[in-house]
């Protein structure tokens, strides 16, 4: 596939090691600008890894608000594949949704898909209306330890390049679904969410979430929006993270490494039964 | 210091470990919007780690070109200590520059301190005048070597929280001269040129600047912006990162970790010699 091979560039570098210095051959992570285009009217530009660039295209849309159903979404189209124009994407949009999604783009023309500027209050996402995950699954403490060997082993463009994020989603019995990587954390989620949009699996009740780095404020939010019970990470979560999690209900995972994690919030989904009184960590 | 005080956040959570769940007392790194106004005008929203907010907003309003001299910037003014405008930088610039600055914060409205959207070609930064970084200082491969270690044992904040950046200025000589903490990466970098902008310290030739996370492109084009000529990381570049470092003639070194480090570009500023043919990395 044309465009998986977009994701790696090869360039000569010189590795200095223990005062030797060696001109070897290297692996880049690529990144370049993705523009979305509806009409004549700019919904935003992202720097991406390029591949998948529809189901990044379509999880942006999604989580942050801009369209919510599958027939929201009537096109996805990337005009040609020459080197001007393989970094846009025309979206078409149901024609009622059209003013909507205009003014949201105003809105989000402030964050792109860095997704953090502009809508940074709790506030104005309990306006959006987002709902609290289901409650009904419980995971077992054993399988989500066994999550992120299988993410590291499946990263393929990480094994060449050392220099991706990874977002993959598991069922309750850690199956794996689907993983997608990209220079931008929030990038690889868009992708894995865009995925489950455009193959009509939303929301996704009964799925852990699991991202290489840290589960900050708008990863947390964008896996709410796909109704996603459980998010897990193998880093730090930020305090703004657990704020909208423990409000909105979202089970939030962190310092998943070995047989050891942190839960943050909602661990009622989670098989464990606290023990100890309150200890200093 | 209260506003130091601010980047840490304390809270319950429940540790699992091995099969046993204790609740104990954890500490998060803080992330709140911080908002820059020039008059009634908003110049955008970010979301950052409380602390070294002056800091911070010189080196973004450097680095994205907004002023480029130290009387650019008249004042910076938190108005108040109270909740509702602790996130609320309030800027003043030279009479001569209001209109352009407000031209600028249009176009950065599409990217705000993530730094990615809306400038993504190096052509746009050939056309800000950006200059090539003083080739005069040769640095020394053992030296480089010793800058990690320092800059982990310097991060207060991820000690405690494990889920900050880091930001550090070295000189030549391996001298600490200040370490920044953010949740964001180009965060922790704006802090740090910025604290040199208010010193009235740039550009800043003969200094080596070390982040902790990836050396991607806008990082490369804010310390290329405060004429550093070594940015050195301990994870991998993005192609585009690499591009733009070889076009601008920024030295990159990545994956400094032990004694072993890759050089991506302008390798002439570190006193190696390259020996072996070109090899399979």
């Amino acid at each position: 596939m044309a465009q998986k091979n977009r994701s790696i560039e090869v360039t000569q570098v010189t590795q200095w090691e223990d005062g030797t210095a060696d001109r070897v051959v290297d692996y880049l992570a690529a990144e370049e600008p993705l523009e979305m285009r509806s009409g004549r009217f700019s919904l935003g530009i992202t720097l991406r890894t390029p591949g998948d660039d529809e189901e990044l295209v379509a999880g942006f849309l999604f989580t942050e608000g801009i369209i919510s159903r599958r027939e929201d979404l009537v096109a996805l189209r990337m005009p040609s594949n020459t080197d001007a124009a393989r970094n846009l994407v025309r979206v078409t949009l149901n024609s009622n949704l059209r003013l909507a999604a205009n003014s949201a783009a105003r809105r989000f023309s402030a964050g792109s898909a860095c997704g953090v500027c502009g809508k940074a209050s709790i506030t104005q996402l309990r306006r959006r209306g987002l709902r609290r995950p289901k409650a009904a699954t419980l995971f077992d403490p054993e399988m989500l330890c066994k999550l992120p060997p299988r993410l590291r082993e499946t990263q393929t463009v990480f094994r060449r390049t050392g220099g991706l994020h990874a977002a993959a989603l598991f069922s309750v019995t850690g199956e794996l679904l689907v993983l997608r990587e990209d220079i931008g954390r929030h990038n690889a989620v868009d992708k894995v969410i865009g995925w489950a949009f455009l193959g009509g699996c939303l929301p996704l009740d009964g799925h852990v979430l699991l991202v290489s780095g840290r589960g900050g404020f708008e990863i947390v939010q964008k896996t709410i929006t796909a109704g996603i019970p459980l998010l897990a990470s193998v880093s730090a979560p930020s305090g703004l993270a657990v704020q909208l999690a423990r409000e909105l209900g979202l089970t939030l995972v962190g310092f998943l490494r070995g047989r050891r994690f942190v839960i943050y919030s909602c661990e009622e989904r989670i098989a464990v039964s606290a023990s100890a009184p309150v200890g200093v960590f």
